[in-house]
């Protein structure tokens, strides 16, 4: 029944100068549909490529005109900000940098708000605080729109390959519509609850990596200083209790592995700069609920100590460079 | 004579390539020969049997008479210090508490080095500062034995079972004959380096340990605050770089596994004080080597203010229960 | 009229020396026209006591009926709502329990901009984020009216002994009307800079006593632990580098010190779990500016730790019992 | 002659009702017998000096002998190790940089007690772990002398002022004839208790001193980027609850106050591996009482983490140029 409801405003949300019937009717079936996009990045650039490679015809728009260029080479439509996107696509995906610029988008002078159609879908795919997705989502529903939050994991290796995993906060109905679409840029898309969760999944995925990370790198460090060579001390931390991903999978001592940051004098990767700002999202959050997390707290300390020292664009995995004594001391 | 035996031994098996009459006594043939054990407590108990099991005289002694009992019912020889366990076997075990107990069995009036014999192999299995391990082995080389430092990781149930793993530092030359024996009690013997590395590999193993279960806790208890499931949590972060031992085999969430501690009020498994001494450890090394190890620091910290306030016989996996808000707050 | 006023207050209040009619009218003359104030909890009671002592008539309210009896006995008017407040008088005190209080008396459908007058002087005394308070400040001054914060720092003793100290933020012109009111609140009256600037130094001012206290109390307890007499131990802190206003003036350790909280079993005092409410700001402000605060941050934790474990409404120098072994272990 | 003096000494100075002529040659008639000094670096140099200009008769030995020739000039004895200077001397300071100098200097085999005459007094200025002053004192014992801990606290400017501090440890019968000996070099001689508890005290005092520093520099980072005035945010903290010995006497901030390190480019002072070197102590004491001391550890990691970077030699107030946005980020 619902999904005769949902066909119903498929209907209302999308019967712009009316295509016919049965297109109309199901999000899935009109997937030939406009799909707008803001925030054209690093991120969503190539997040935006996948849907046009996908046939999906994308309204786009982002506040630096040089970064439209290229969707628009694909053959993206550029408009000139949020409500335009939201005036000619029901279903939309923004991915920006920050909880204000969310903010902006959203609810702004000519953000998507101000003229959103009833039943569009509006999916953010920023990593913001969820308190903040909570407020959209609200805000959204008030004029018979639905905001769903997808964060994202994966960079902008996986957003190019549409590898990326998403997680997914909202009305459970529309998640099959959203997966739909999330589906042309990632190889994961996961359910985790009401609206803000899928923040709430990535944030907390974040922390629990970054606290993996530094205690790795502090390992690594004391054990190759005790004597161990660096891979048989991987090699048995990754048969034992202290396995991480950090330690597996993105190992930061240059020379343990291969195709990592730490083989490449921590360039390309996941910036300190970035995770200091997920660890203070999950600051703010664990703040907010009263949740003590004293490693991720200090997590996010050591995160914001190396971007003042001049960390900010390497790899998150140079803290082991950050914590290692300079050559010459 | 089996001192003689043990001096042909140490000839022969340095100098591989000369095999004579000597090498059919040399320890693999030796193998029938007593094996001392000192230390007989909750870990050196079940290990000693394994010993008995596959065959070894044992010859044993511990501070407890009461902890010789069981193996001596076995069939273990019970004498009454670990010097005279050294003047009884030139192949000995020792497994105890702490550094000063090393160093007082090995050291001391009645310690194993008053009555050593050459060529003899002194293994600890103890987890202790690998600074004591070097001291001990510099004393034993004085004396022609070779000390070697091999902890375990594993607990009381891999000690039963002989699955425990051994990390062994020490001269190379002596890792098969050390193996040889290792082998019996453990599941993976593995090589670490120069003596002391063993205790390094294991320290360091312990501390990202404590590390990943503290943070893992730290954000099953935000991800639950912040209104996500806890087994789909779990489940997310498993597949995504927050992974880690503590999340995927140990959860700390009550309900998320079973056959974990959580499950069971968390009894069983590896003591917060434990957890603690080790963590004391690699504090200590990490001190005199200069090495700064911040969260390792810190897990430190929290799990002694855990013991301070009634944690200290619960696995360590209640970090989880210690931050969480006590209910009817 | 009273915009009129408050037009020639301006005026003379720039030219002290030039005393006429018109200075009759301003507002240290108009001592004696109503006061609004909004909170009458465990600070903002004493404080309009304060003011109706100094006789000043004033015009208050709270969203519980039962605080306001007291002040109503003493003579004050209550009225329903902030808004009401506003339209009745044109200096209004604020005492609120957290940002989200402030934005709803002030923003709210019944806030005080609902009805503020041009030229009013909006003080709020409450400990909020100092990104709040430039936010009400702006929308006040849209208005044409004027926003401080005064946030204090002293207890409810305090309070009641008028011996509060205001930390002040906003347009410097308008400290010295600010002041006249809140002198009769407080011995000291301390202009910071900028709207903002007073939460900022109350928030500085926290961080760094929390710090202090867990400092001294980790320090106490180790002393001690080592065998130093406790009194004999904070007489040596204070006569040397690790004095502090937590050694000297509120010791933590149950009888070095009289007339503080540890004597009193932690009782009275500056609660944990405020503490912990002030933390979470410093915490705010300090991820918002991306200020590495890595003692702050883990006194934060610390605080929040406790109140997880049933410390919530002790006096904040019980940090000393939280660490110290609890009897019996 | 000395010796017989000292013997004399003893007696009636544990015998105190007996007063008879022996007395008279008692420690403080002896004030012009020799007085031996062992270890002649930055701080044990002007310290030997100050007994000179005392007029005591000094017999010195360091192990550079570059550093003896000063003190040598000026009038002292060199002699080639610290067992002849027991040889010479029945009162000895000595004043080395760790606790293996320490252990060296008294039990090695040109240590002190090799050649130390029975009721001679050792005093050990050093800053060292207090469990080896604990050893030290129980080696002298046997011998039939008196060990006493007296670490300082000043730097090299109150060690050439004699205006140093001195924390002693030790039996309460000698502290009258060690504090005749440290008045000379001292301004302040405090008794403590036992032996070890001057070390104590020292160490508790450095802790909370560093994590004094590291609060007050996170607290006037955090306050100058809110918008406060360095010179006003420090006022206001010293005449609230968040002044401390950092805050009022020392201010890290560089412009805040005159004549400290701040405003020196934290040249001169107290260097950061001085201060890391303290820490690691407190932190080796608190694990071996199982203390838990979170903001002592996070201060140690810190200063460690520091060193790595380039500070070591830098006035420890420096950690407030560390935690500071790097200039042109």
């Amino acid at each position: 029944m619902a999904a005769v409801l949902r066909g119903s405003l498929c209907l209302v949300g999308r019967c712009r100068k009316h295509v016919d019937f049965a297109y109309v009717c199901t999000r899935s079936m009109a997937s030939k549909t406009q799909v707008g996009f803001v925030g054209l990045g690093n991120m969503g650039n190539p997040m935006a490529k996948n849907l046009l490679k996908h046939g999906y015809p994308v309204i786009a728009t982002d506040v630096f005109p040089e970064s439209c260029k290229e969707v628009q080479e694909l053959g993206a439509q550029i408009v000139d900000n949020p409500a335009e996107v939201a005036d000619k696509a029901d279903r939309i995906i923004t991915m920006l940098p920050s909880s204000p610029n969310v903010i902006d988008v959203y609810t702004g002078p000519n953000g998507i708000l101000k003229k959103v159609k009833k039943g569009s879908l509006l999916i953010d795919s920023s990593t913001i605080d969820p308190s903040v997705s909570k407020e959209m989502a609200a805000a959204a529903e008030k004029l018979g729109a639905v905001f769903m939050d997808a964060p994202v994991s994966g960079g902008v290796g996986a957003a190019s390959s549409g590898k990326l995993t998403f997680m997914v906060g909202g009305v459970e109905e529309e998640f099959t519509a959203a997966k739909e679409l999330l589906s042309c840029m990632g190889a994961n898309v996961v359910y985790c609850g009401q609206v803000g969760t899928g923040q709430a999944a990535k944030i907390c995925n974040n922390m629990l990596l970054a606290i993996g990370m530094i205690g790795t790198s502090e390992t690594m460090n004391l054990g190759i200083r005790l004597g161990l060579d660096p891979k048989l001390l991987a090699k048995i931390l990754n048969m034992s209790s202290g396995r991480c991903w950090s330690s597996d999978t993105y190992n930061p001592v240059p020379g343990v592995m291969e195709g990592v940051p730490s083989g490449n004098n921590y360039q390309g990767g996941f910036g300190t700069q970035l995770m200091a700002k997920d660890l203070g999202l999950a600051q703010n959050t664990a703040t907010n609920t009263r949740t003590p997390v004293p490693l991720g707290s200090l997590a996010h300390q050591i995160y914001r100590m190396m971007c003042a020292r001049g960390y900010a664009n390497k790899d998150f995995s140079s803290v082991f460079q950050f914590l290692r004594e300079e050559e010459g001391q």
